[in-house]
């Protein structure tokens, strides 16, 4: 999601130092301190305005959410939700998404969620969709064995995409919905949306994988 | 696909055993002399009215095809098809398509179609659709390594189903097609539909999963 440069956005982060990481190098084997808990870590790649992550850290304080998102006029978005809701439970880096490895430890975050990442459609993009090999490898470094990946989105073309590479990297499937908005009552119930969900979940299906690294 | 029981099917059939095989063991290792060539066997469980293997091998010449079909009243469509056309490089077998390793060796066969089965929507018919984990074996155990099953269904619930099971029987995706009917030109035209694939297509998408047994 590309949206407009917003003026007020690093002036208002910068207000924020107890929600914003610009240097997550820094806490590196340490997020335990920076969260002051040792409660399980789970992370969004991509977390633009927030919505998601914010709801699942309201829904779940016994979980520590980190949001990483490399736009700052969105993520400012979803450090003034942090803000407004006065949550312990979240921290939001201002970083490309491709480094989680350099931030994290072997096994020091539980679970990743990957939602409506940009489709990169044209081949030669390929390598920066999130969930090419390359991405993957740096999640399995990061994740202990079986951990869960989560991933929606609703374009098609990603989603095949996905399909192959999760599997052809060795992921096992928990389960696949190809439209989870049209689902049992309690699949939709326990679903968090996204801003972008929230927009267009009536104009196509929403899909979604639950896969374990190996 | 269930359909009424046509009278004449069985005498039909009776009259056509170049086509007809209701012994399938006794080819067990020996399908070679019953197509009187070597040339590579494809296999098509639940051929119904036969559309899909005429149309195959019509296509390929250079293939040899063996449907299966359990339900007397479709095979015999099928038969009247192959006789039609005077095939010499199909078979039509009448039996169920559990026992593939009870009449071919392994690597006998080189390829495996399903298209449209039945989807078995209840989770205690789980055991009795085509993609479960018990059916999968037999066919592992008839293919080479490496051989490739071709699926297509309109199921949403069959679909979902059988990515999970083949991912988690360990089959590697070679592709995944969310809607057949509306992707490139050349995957259109070399698609060989089956009667209710050209019925349905219209109605909503067709999935389509190619994968390879390791």
């Amino acid at each position: 999601m590309r949206v407009r440069k917003k003026k007020w956005a690093i002036p208002y982060m910068d207000k924020h130092p107890e929600y914003l990481i610009n240097d997550p190098e820094k806490y590196l084997g340490k997020w335990e301190n920076r969260f002051k808990n040792n409660a399980p870590i789970h992370v969004e790649i991509g977390s633009g305005k927030g919505q998601f992550i914010i709801g699942m850290a309201k829904k779940h304080p016994e979980i520590n959410y980190i949001g990483i998102e490399i736009q700052d006029s969105v993520l400012a978005m979803a450090v003034n939700k942090a803000v407004d809701n006065q949550l312990p439970n979240v921290q939001l880096v201002l970083t490309d998404g491709k480094d989680v490895d350099s931030f994290f430890e072997k096994g020091e975050i539980q679970k990743l969620y990957l939602n409506f990442s940009d489709p990169w459609p044209k081949t030669r993009h390929e390598k920066r969709r999130l969930t090419s090999p390359k991405f993957l490898q740096s999640y399995q470094n990061v994740l202990p064995k079986n951990a869960e990946l989560e991933f929606k989105t609703d374009n098609r073309g990603l989603f095949e995409y996905s399909l192959v590479s999760l599997n052809n990297f060795g992921m096992k499937f928990s389960s696949v919905n190809l439209n989870l908005h049209h689902s049992d009552e309690e699949i939709i119930a326990n679903n968090v949306e996204t801003e972008y969900e929230e927009k267009y979940k009536e104009k196509g299906p929403i899909y979604k994988i639950v896969a374990q690294f190996t």
